[in-house]
């Protein structure tokens, strides 16, 4: 029963988070077996916040979330904000994992992603 | 003789800078025998340029100039501002194909690339 969180920004221009919305659609779509659940949330800007995500996952049920940062550079964000959020979410909920994954950017795939999209 | 850039936003953080021009790299290296070169530019904040950029293609012998957004969104800087300064070069050099391709967050290979480094 775990569930995966994508973290996005979240934008002023309310088509980029709604383009992260369907993308955790597609998560979801795609993931078969490996989710109970894919869901989005944001760091500021848009609903819902990373807390209230991590909430919602854990209330449905999840035994372990999956914290994944939709970033493509290792900035303040990735390094500070987005642990801190997690962070204080897990010492709510010491009996459920929360586990923060590598952001985008620093996928292994994301240079053969690259070199397919170019083409 | 085709020449890929990629261009992304451009930081005050320098380390995020420095993390695109390593991308870049990278995707030379993996390119094989697909680009004459690999580079990268961005938008503001950083050197080069994208027209700067897309002149050092051209110098340097490209017939094919290949401009990839690694943006995650279709926002104003995807949508309009990187299209136009692609336009004022290829004005500028009628004879060199300059092709935009789609935006990073736009692949479809993004959705099997996030399940995996959430891993």
């Amino acid at each position: 029963m775990k569930s995966l969180l994508l973290v996005a920004h979240g934008s002023r221009r309310e088509a980029s988070n709604e383009e992260v919305r369907q993308l955790a659609a597609q998560l979801g779509a795609h993931a078969g077996e490996r989710y109970q659940s894919v869901n989005c949330a944001f760091l500021e800007l848009a609903e819902p916040s990373i807390p209230d995500g991590i909430e919602a996952c854990i209330q449905a049920g999840a035994e372990e979330v999956i914290v994944l940062p939709y970033f493509l550079s290792a900035g303040r964000h990735v390094s500070e904000d987005i642990p801190r959020e997690v962070a204080g979410k897990q010492q709510e909920y010491p009996g459920v994992p929360i586990r923060l994954a590598p952001y985008l950017g620093s996928a292994e795939g994301i240079t053969e992603l690259l070199l397919v999209v170019a083409e």
